[in-house]
Parts: C-alpha cells; structure tokens; sequence
C-alpha cells in the first residue's frame, strides 16, 4: 500500500486521544451553557436528499459539498451545515410546541479549499431557536453565543451585528438594481477578505459606478444607528437592529459592535445576522455566527416559523484557544500501571482485582499484558504519564502487600494492600 | 417541496432531544469504562480514501458502502467500521508507544437493508488494542465488553468464543478445500440466520458432501474444549481460545460459552472472535462483536502488530435496553420558566437576571420571549415538564418579590427574591 493511503483525505484529520479530550473538554463546557437555556441536542444523519440542500442554497451548493448517489440513485449530499437538517426536522413534525429550541454538536462537511482552522470536514456547536418573531430571540441567540463562548475561556472577541434589511436598503440607494442585489450581497460578502478596491471594482461589473460605491461604502463602514433610509423594509430592519441592540447591552450586559457590512455567506438569512471574531489572531477568521432566517421551514414546506440560529466553529475556536494558550490541561491517559511480575496466573488475578478496585474508585488503570522485561515496562509506564505503578509479585503475594513506585515524588513503598490503595486514593487531585 | 424531502434519507434516522439524551447517557456510561482501562479516545473523518476500505475488505466492499469521487476525482467511501481508519493512524505513527490502546464513539455507514436496530447509519462503541500478542489482551478486550455492557444496565448477555483457527481445522478436516476456506466461512457466519440445512445445501455447492457437513455441525455445536484437532495452527488456536476462557473466569470472573460455529463477518480477523448476544430480546442480532486481526497494520504498511478490538452496536443496545425497560430516565429540558409580564424592558432585565443566577446553579432555564398570554405561556411551561414558573410583573419589580408557580406541588408562592431562589435550589433532586 502506497504512502499516501495511510494518511486522511485531503482535507480532513485525524484527533488523537490528547486533541480529541481538548475538543471534547471544550464541546461539554459549550453543551453545558446551550442545556442551561433550555436547549436540547439533535442528532441529524452525515447526508441528506440533495434537493432539500438545494431548497435555500440554490443549484449551485453541489460543487461546495461532497455530493453522491446512493445504490438505488437517489442523490445525496453531505450536510454542509445544520440549520437546513434540524429546519427539516421542524417542518415536518408540526406538533411539536413552539418556541422550539435544538442545539447540535457535530461534523459538517464542505468541499472547499482547505484553509487555516477550517478543513473539508469541521465541527460545529450551534443553536436554533424557531417561534420567537422579535428582537428578543435574536437577543437571546447572541447571548448564548457570548456565554458559550466565554465558558470555552476564549478572551477578547469581538461580536459585529447587522440587519440585512438595512444593507440591502443603502445598496437600493446606491444605485444598485433590485435584481442585482443577491450578486451584490454575494460581493459584499468578500469586503473582509479582498478589500474596498475589489468590492468598487465588482459592483462596476453590476452596474454601480464608483463614486457610488465609494459613498456607500462610507455609510456601510460608519454603520450608525441614526441612519436615514428609504425603505419600508429597511426601516423596520434598523428598527429592530436597534432593539437587539439595546436588549443585549441593558439586558444582557453583552456589548455588540453595529456594522452594516456584515451579511454572512448564507443564502438564507432573512434580517438580522451577526459574527464574531477574537480580538487577537483575527487571521483565524471568524469563530461564530449566525442570524434570522423566518422563511426556511416555510420554504421546505413547514408552517410559516421566525427563526435565529448560531453556529460555533469548533475548529477554529480550538485553533483561537491554542493561540492564547489555553486550555491549559493536564491530559494523561493512565493514573495507576500494574505489572504482575512472571505473568503467573495468581499475580495477574491479584493485578486484575486491584485494578477493579481502582477503577471504582474512577481511576484510569492499565494491567501489563505482555511478556516484556520489567525495565521495559516501567519505561513505558513512566511514558504514558503514569503517576502510580503497582508491582506485584511472588513475595508481595505472600506478604500481602503492594510495591509501589510513585513516578512523580521519584518514591517507592512497600505497604499493605489496603494502605497502599488508600495513599493512590488519596493522591488524586 | 415534496414530503419525502422532510425525511431523513433511507435507512437513517434524526435523534430527537429525549432520544439523543439516553443516547449520551448510555455512551458516557460506556465511555467511563473505556478511559478506566486506559483507553482515549480517537476520532477519524466521515470518509476514506476506497483504496484504504478495499485492503482488507476487497473489492466486493464497494457494493457495501457509500461510495463516491471527490472533485479531484480522488475516490473515497464512508467509513464502515473504525477498525480500519484506527489501524491506519497506527501504522502511519510508529513511534506511538507500545502497547495502543484507542477508543471511539462514532457513526458508521453501511449499505445494506435496512433492520430492526440496525440503519444505514449507525453508532458504535468501541475500543482497539495494540501490541498484545497473547491470550491477556483477548481477554482484556471481553472484560472491557463486558464491564461497558454491564454499566450500560443491560440485564441477561451472553458472551460466546471461538477462534478462527479452531473452524478452519474443523471445516479442513471435513473436507473443504483449502481455498474455499474463505467461502466456507462465509457460508458458516450465516448459520444463526438461515439455519442447518442452509449450511448443508451451500456447502454441497462447494464440494463438501451432505454427510461430511452434518458430521462438521455436530463438532461445531459440541464445541468441546477436548477436540482433537489436526493442523499446527487449529492446535495453536484451542491452545490460545482455552487461555482465553480461562483467564477470563478465573481472572476476570466472566464467563464465557464455546462455540465453534462464531466466525464474524469481517475479512481481518486471524484468531480469536467473540460475540454478545442479549438473552432476551435476541431477535436484535448480536449487540458486540470483535476478535483479534494480527495481520491488519502490517498490510496497510505499517509494522508487524498483534491487535484485539471490539464494537459496541449503540443503537442496538439502546433497543434492547428499550425493550427491558431501561434507562428509567426522567428528562426535562428545562426546569424554570419565567415569564416577564408586558414585556416591558425592566420585567425582561430582572427574568434575564434571575435566569442567570439560576442557570449558574446548573439549572436549565427559559425565559418566555414572545407576545402571546400568561395562559398560553403557562400552558407551553407546563407541556415542556418544567417544575417552576417564575411570574414576573410591575407589583414583583416594586416589592422585590417573586411569583413562583410549582407546578408539581401545584401551589403558587410570593416570596422575596433571595427567598425564592433559594427554595427552587434547593428543590432540586
């Protein structure tokens, strides 16, 4: 077998048991804050029928997401995110009492060029709250975000809100046609990554010249709440941008920053949206986001449902964590190692039984198993981290007592069984 | 959209927050066991690179998976099993000390028929060890298997042991030839399904005549410890399956049945096999299956390294526990309601603030966002099983009390803030 097999597929990796505890620390810190607002986890299958991916995120979604059929020719894909799946779930079980509110920990899947934080396959840790109309949910949503993210021990982020409702508005008033408002959003979209010249140079080829586009770029950037707009819809979008606003700073005591730049990649976002980045090693990209999106359940043939969902990038937040030098844990696999000496069946049944007793005790205990030289298995035992090893003999067996090495105080003790279990007991931290 | 398009795809399944919960519940049981023998955990991609599932699996696997090309045209399979992708990761790391000992908790896909307590996608437990040659680390496997199966709260499994070596001995001495031995055995795994004469009709289409296949079942039911066999490596096999019976009995205090005609479905294993069958409830098929595969890392290219693993079916278990009655589990996504009267921005602040207070004392708790009545809010409360309803108005805000409905107790209180908070702490189970 070639070299190349023995590694994951492009764009995705492997967590060894080190990383997968970090990521899993992180997730239950997260799941613990979604549980705490009510929320309870879904679980949706890795693929779904390809049309409902298509419903919200258009035709072109198959050349961003791994894309198959199955033996019976139905078209499948996997999910690319979670609100879609779990909006699904909602449509179809119409019975289920509103407001509804699901949290998800779990892989996505995107076929995009693999890029710092973000592979072909990532985690997300999100949340959807469906039947709340008002700013109130919106409010609610971004401070699960600001909880969750402060328990995951990330510092200094950055939380930027908006009201699609309101770019849209300075786009129509900028001289952008009302059919070329998608393509215009799609290029706004790009304003973080490429810079002012590009978005100018884009929204020339639809049509905006570029004095225009400057302008509007201007009020975009200021983002001020005392804005004058033209619209019915844009009104009403600042309208209640200025009440999420307010909710989060007197109610929630969670400072957002406005910007009316922001407008999210996905298709269906209805109103409000918002991101977050970390203060320092912003190259990272952002770490969580979400908005409103009131017309997908409708849309997949559910009742008409007001939405807001977030989702946290797990990866990435890892990545953020990592950089500010956190979690710092102290991950070891094996508290206490047992070595029955000559692999005789009564030292190997004395270690098996003191090995029970530890683990009650919620101990993590590793028995010797091989036939290896006693120097070679303290060397590994002393490499897995272990604080305790445990040598059993013939002369401990008639003694009754236990040979103990203490890896960390550089100790060893000859003690009685129950003396013995008692001082690892107790060493615990 | 259609209405197909609101179910999951064939053969999968979405977990709601009750059913994800004691989905968890058992895992993290499971889990425990795991990391107390010193396993950690392992986490690999969705999918493979088809070359990797073909090495040992051949070429008939892709008939038996979800199949497809990345756009690079690179080939790739959702993962089957885990056994694979884990030996990948050790034989692309062999500087990992010796022994391995990895876990998992994931999703596995196959395309088969669909079946009771079993999908297309479903979820197994499961652990792999490394580096252990003898008779010690098969039985550390069974002992893991049954500790985890135990904790989980399964009443009533069986356990039962062959090695492989054992069959092929068996099936040579009866007349298969020796390359339809891998036939043979796949004939023979189909026994518990299709039953004795099954096996005598498949087996004549190989050359074995009816008499010698009926003389062959009657070894492989027997089962006796005392056979006589006649190749090296059948000797080899009784030799290391004894051990294995023995040290778990007197050793580990589990035991186990004989059966020769166990032989597991997959291509890798090269000795050792078990599996766990309910004794109720044993139309579920069997609930955890593994063996040894000493030959897996070393044909992916990595050293020469004895192995033993097993999986744990979770959904599998989670019928039969379902079907015993268990877990008796009381689920609640939230435990406090409370409901801001008028919605005015004061009545919101002092809810939010409460909620804070309770939820930082693990409590899970809504706060009532929409328009509609006191009525229908208490109605929503009571329907999502919370236990308190906490009222919140002007007269509360001025006095500096609340109104807390118990809506177990079924009686309404006032009391002081500090008061109320206190009596729902510590009305907590």
């Amino acid at each position: 077998m070639g070299g190349m097999l023995l590694q994951s597929p492009r764009g995705t990796r492997d967590w060894l048991p080190e990383e997968a505890y970090v990521k899993r620390l992180v997730s239950e810190k997260i799941r613990k804050v979604f549980e705490s607002y009510g929320y309870g986890e879904i679980i949706t299958p890795a693929f779904e029928y390809l049309e409902l991916l298509k419903a919200k995120a258009g035709e072109e979604v198959v050349n961003q997401i791994y894309y198959f059929k199955d033996k019976a020719g139905r078209e499948l894909g996997l999910r690319f995110e979670m609100t879609t799946p779990i909006a699904r779930i909602v449509a179809s079980k119409p019975d289920l009492a509103k407001p509804i509110r699901f949290y998800y920990i779990q892989p996505v899947w995107r076929y995009e060029e693999p890029q710092r934080g973000r592979l072909r396959e990532f985690w997300q840790a999100g949340i959807e709250l469906f039947g709340v109309a008002g700013p109130e949910g919106d409010a609610e949503v971004v401070a699960v975000t600001y909880d969750a993210l402060t328990e995951s021990g990330v510092q200094e982020f950055e939380i930027s809100v908006n009201d699609r409702r309101v770019v849209e508005d300075i786009l129509l008033s900028n001289s952008v046609a009302q059919e070329r408002l998608p393509d215009a959003l799609r290029i706004l979209d790009k304003l973080d990554k490429f810079g002012e010249s590009y978005i100018i140079d884009e929204f020339e080829k639809i049509g905006v010249a570029r004095e225009k586009s400057s302008q509007m770029l201007i009020k975009l950037k200021e983002s001020r709440l005392d804005i004058e707009l033209s619209t019915p819809e844009g009104k009403q979008g600042l309208d209640h941008l200025s009440r999420v606003v307010d909710l989060l700073k007197s109610v929630y005591g969670v400072n957002v920053k406005v910007d009316y730049s922001i407008v999210r990649g996905l298709g269906y976002y209805t109103g409000f949206v918002f991101e977050v980045k970390p203060k320092t090693s912003s190259d990272v990209g952002s770490i969580a986001g979400g908005g409103r999106y009131d017309d997908l359940v409708s849309t997949l043939g559910g009742p008409k449902l007001p939405a807001t969902g977030m989702a946290i990038g797990v990866d990435r937040l890892l990545e953020v964590l990592k950089l500010q030098g956190k979690p710092t844990i102290t991950y070891n696999e094996v508290d206490v190692y047992i070595i029955p000496l000559a692999k005789k069946q009564e030292t190997v049944a004395k270690a098996v039984e003191i090995a029970k007793k530890l683990r009650r005790e919620g101990l993590k205990v590793i028995v010797e198993g091989t036939d290896r030289s006693l120097a070679k298995a303290l060397e590994y035992a002393s490499k897995k981290g272990s604080r305790f090893v445990i040598i059993i003999g013939e002369k401990e067996l008639s003694s009754g007592t236990l040979t103990i090495r203490d890896m960390k105080e550089w100790v060893e003790h000859k003690l009685q069984e129950e003396k013995a279990l008692e001082m690892i007991i107790n060493s615990r931290t």
